[in-house]
């Protein structure tokens, strides 16, 4: 199980390494060939396959330079072993040919499947949690808990 | 023990995500119930037992929306194998509900322990190593070595 | 293995730490004692040997604070076990004794070497992926794959 993590934390990393250097071949093989991944509601945000997903990806050539640094990574096998859950967190930079940035805080859920020649991400959604202003693709947004009926902010003085 | 390094390093990054859920009761049942928790010296920031902590960290909501971003984990082991010191850096972004925020780069130190559950927090100190300029809650700072007697900045030429 | 992976995972993190407590000694023992460490074109920064590194570091201190957070570490073991191949990502926050700030995003890819007493990186470069404004240092530079002859951007419309 031990080696099976560090497979798959090795499969999430390599996304991010190879959407950075935009070397599409090697980002579509961490998939499955009948992969779903979504990112947000517009037409090129959710891809059915991994060749679609690839193509698609094409777009992140409109940024000259991008960064995705991963973290909090957790992981539920499935049962028979075969399967897990993934959640991590994402830092997303994204330059634009101008100069100007967006910077977008994210979460994927990935279910990861293990094929013969290795682990393979089998469906990803992406969702926000967080952006900055310069941010401004539509993806799918992240839901924290609302505080209860009666909620008063702390005083400034106790923080 | 590799086992038991998942299971700290899925505890802290637990804490994280239920903190940008804002799903206090499962935050709260990270911590043994006797934790201490120390984030810096205002009246709520440090809490005696999970269920003051989980009542203090209410304050949260005063944010839209927060992201917590773990790396550098580090874990020692206590002789018996039964606790372990976990020191660890976080990126913690927040967004007021005007849409202006504030990011800390901190530290936190942990003391965790194996109970008959699993791991728990016992003691946890954040210090705070860098922050801009939207944030301004008063934590703990993280002290770094003062540079020798007679030390002179590089000349840019050699950079 | 695991035990070495997280042993070298270890290695990379107190870097970040010990750069942050400005603990240059501490530091320094983490590399081979003939080490080459190469950052940038500029003459500070490349070391050949742990004790120049060291002496190189102090040019931190022109730094008020720093913040490193590693991501994405890759490891590849060579043939014999005994040496390996380490990439990751790295978060590098710096403020100026004026409070004014820059933050590199970067990768480093180390060579990796198991001595008596432990792991020790034998060789590091580091390349920047992306900055901001404020971070004005010459680092060597990530490169990432050009787009295909004729490729235009995606409609906004679709994103």
């Amino acid at each position: 199980m031990l080696q099976d993590r560090v497979a798959i934390e090795d499969l999430l990393v390599r996304y991010c390494r190879h959407l950075d250097e935009m070397d599409l071949d090697a980002l579509a093989a961490l998939f499955t060939p009948d992969c779903v991944v979504e990112y947000g509601p517009g037409r090129l945000m959710t891809s059915h396959g991994s060749a679609q997903l690839r193509s698609s990806l094409e777009r992140m050539w409109r940024w000259r330079r991008t960064a995705h640094h991963l973290a909090n990574v957790e992981i539920d096998f499935g049962a028979g072993g075969d399967d897990a859950v993934a959640r991590s967190a994402v830092t997303a930079w994204h330059e634009r040919p101008d100069g100007s940035t967006g910077t977008v805080l994210g979460r994927y859920t990935d279910h990861v499947r293990r094929l013969p020649a290795g682990w393979r991400i089998a469906r990803r959604r992406m969702e926000m949690v967080g952006n900055d202003a310069g941010f401004d693709v539509n993806l799918y947004r992240f839901e924290r808990q609302a505080p209860p009926d009666g909620w008063t902010p702390p005083s400034p003085a106790d923080l």
